[in-house]
């Protein structure tokens, strides 16, 4: 399987909101699956779950709630302003595609749910007593984006490494309940994402980001990074 | 610059906590920065800081407040099981890599922090009636990961790229406020790791991972993947 560069998969891995239906061979997303896996995870605990979608009946069920969800969400962007870094023709075509994923998300060959079991703690007879349960739970729920979203990220960059197009959605969190019996998932299961899968529309376009000065900064917040 | 096959980064991109002191050059630190922010963001709003400490001193300081946030996760760690998925060889590895760090954090050369600005609402005379600025509030913290963790994993690929090592950590967050006031950090501002930066030691070993079956589902939850 070719092996296109890091860099130049990262500067173009635009978010791909519009996918045709076309169907996406198991094994490219067999490719997908391996690459999430490959991240990391606190205490190397592997404790994600990938809830692939293929079957089209229940994608069209995913893609009614996600839709559903969506109608907050689309309310929301409309009452907000234009980011400044954003020239009023990128702002809208966020907007333009994202109310065409809001109607579409079930047509797209594939979901990919990406999920995170509880992590265990200590046995109750060994859990330090000088260290607060209540305290350690509060820190565990902190951090459990870090062990999911790396994942997730990797499945952003190997799509664009195989052609395909997909985007990070979040929307469904706003039905999370709804989503997750449709699914069969756990109510002690997390989700994390809604991640479409399918041949893009279209030649994607270069990516829009603020300059790195805005971003990054030296030794103390406010002092702007130079190299 | 030289260009590394994606999937062969992410098949070797190990957590790596044991680092040289040697110097890396900014121009290095600047690719990792670009990688970073070529990530995608909620709404496109890049509301990510990444402040990168490369004084020697305020390494120090930095290190001296993750030794201490350290001692609490030592003694969560050691009271618990070894995960099955691991070997006693790789639990222990890594809690010996995890200790040396705890005590070394400083000497890496380079320490970034990945940070998020609170994103803003719309304004309040525009925002939906229907919509409950408390959900919405509670759905932004529930999503905020999705901002940064991405960015976060550029930055472990752009490493192993460029043959540096990294870990993500999160212990300096028992201790978060002390943190953002060495750094000058804004109350409003979120860290979401602390990532040392530096020359591996030694030759990285390969990554072990559960086999694929245990971590995918196909269709609903409990269906086991197969391609």
């Amino acid at each position: 399987m070719p092996d296109p560069g890091l860099f130049e998969m990262m500067d173009t891995a635009r978010a791909l909101r519009v996918l045709k239906p076309d169907p996406v061979p198991n094994a490219l997303v067999e490719r997908l699956l391996h690459a999430a896996t490959r991240a990391s995870s606190a205490g190397n605990a592997q404790n994600w779950a990938f809830v692939v979608v293929r079957d089209a009946a229940l994608r069209r069920e995913v893609g009614a709630l996600y839709r559903r969800a969506s109608d907050v969400a689309a309310k929301v962007y409309a009452a907000r302003d234009r980011p400044p870094h954003l020239t009023d023709r990128q702002w809208h075509g966020m907007l333009v595609a994202g109310a065409h994923l809001y109607a579409h998300m079930g047509e797209a060959p594939v979901l990919i749910l990406p999920c995170l079991q509880p992590r265990d703690l200590p046995p109750a007879d060994r859990f330090p007593p000088e260290v607060s349960l209540a305290d350690e739970m509060t820190y565990l729920d902190r951090i459990r984006g870090a062990s999911i979203y790396p994942a997730v990220q990797n499945i952003v960059l190997a799509c664009r490494a195989l052609g395909l197009g997909t985007v990070i959605t979040t929307n469904h969190l706003r039905l999370e309940a709804e989503m997750k019996a449709l699914l069969g998932i756990p109510t002690a299961v997390d989700t994390f994402a809604l991640m479409p899968v399918g041949w893009p529309v279209g030649k994607p376009g270069p990516l829009s980001r603020k300059p790195l000065a805005e971003a990054a900064h030296r030794d103390r917040w406010g002092k702007p990074w130079a190299p």
